[in-house]
């Protein structure tokens, strides 16, 4: 029998440098809204996703290519650029073809560290391609970090509850010696019939927000499985379709 | 109707820096086995425990006031010291009236943070005074944060087991808009009848560590609950009976 790759969770991203991550891959997830939205434009067709970490870059880098400023703050669409944070913004006859430039607080900073601690691979996860991601990891066989981006560094209950999703789905192919992986489980493991719900029901700090801003259809969407079912990777600043 | 005071949950110490602690009672929890420990000693009538970070200071300190050394490093009594980390070293016909002078990596380095963010109050949560946590707080009526020691800042699963029980039982008296705890809360509703069960089903890292150390009676006492009900707090340096 030959060994099998390790598993882990990171809760937050100030939990990401506890884990050598030189040879994992890592996933990274941020559920409402930013990775359900690259995976759903790449789906619908764009060509690639640039994050980028702020608004400033965002607009300089989308004059330099052609391309599309997306980026919110607070909700709205920040100041400077053309779109929001809404996967619902880029159907296929808008983004087909074209590079979306985003900017987004938690996911981009998050990527970044990964990025510097010198991942092997990194990949998008989201619930709308929660299927490519767990097949991919499971043919690869490599070591793997689930990297939730939080709020702000605290941890979040729909990031949480999409790591243990894919837990559940591959954890017979994976060592976990991991408790945020064990309670990533438990936390899915409870809710996974009802996931609007779970977040309704727990008053997940997140959801009330976007909640107030009048995002249920983009909650609601960003909770659907396989509904843009693709897998974004990371190259050489790109976010494009494996 | 009056606001009711804040509750958060910090699952590692590597996020307690995320609170403003400075108005809030910080309820150190390292369950297995600090702070049980520490409760226990003090109900079995130590006079008080003082909590220090390294085995050198353990020794010098316990030298200037006839303290009793106590300390663990890899689940073995630590060179130097007398005495190690298990809750049943600490009988009153032994411990009563002494003082103890213990040094644990996790749990006391989480306690110097909390001293360091200048934290209101601080005490110390066990499963074994578990309803004298929560009457406190309750009746203080003030901001709380569960600070969870966890291990080498990863997130353990009997720590946030504990954070789960106190906030089922004081919920109702604190306004909670923190994941952390909602994750928290269902863990331990998920297991609250059967702890023990809970940690060896989810293989937990350190229940397996301290099981490899045939320390299985401890585990098992370290989950009683109210079998030592009183209240450590801290007090310049001292942890005494409230």
């Amino acid at each position: 029998m030959t060994k099998k790759p390790a598993l882990f969770t990171s809760l937050s991203p100030a939990l990401i440098h506890l884990y050598d991550i030189s040879d994992s891959i890592v996933v990274i997830i941020d559920i409402l809204r930013a990775t359900s939205t690259i995976t759903t434009a790449l789906y619908n067709g764009a060509r690639s996703v640039i994050p980028v970490d702020s608004i400033s870059r965002c607009v300089e880098t989308a004059k330099q290519i052609n391309g599309i400023t997306a980026g919110e703050r607070d909700g709205k669409i920040a100041e400077g650029l053309s779109h929001g944070n809404s996967p619902f913004e880029y159907p296929s006859d808008f983004i087909g073809g074209k590079t979306l430039v985003l900017t987004t607080t938690n996911g981009t900073r998050l990527l970044q560290m990964a990025l510097d601690q010198k991942a092997k691979e990194i990949i998008i996860g989201s619930f709308n391609n929660l299927s490519a991601v767990c097949n991919h990891v499971i043919e690869k066989k490599q070591n793997i970090l689930l990297a939730c981006a939080a709020w702000k560094d605290r941890v979040n209950m729909e990031d949480t509850l999409f790591a243990g999703a894919v837990i559940s789905r591959v954890k017979q192919h994976f060592h976990i010696n991991c408790d945020s992986s064990h309670i990533a489980e438990t936390i899915y493991k409870n809710g996974a019939n009802d996931l609007f719900g779970l977040l309704q029901r727990n008053d997940a700090s997140h959801y009330h927000r976007l909640m107030n801003f009048g995002l249920e259809k983009d909650i609601r969407y960003c909770l659907s499985i396989d509904t843009a079912n693709i897998l974004p990777v990371y190259k050489e600043g790109h976010l494009v379709v494996l």
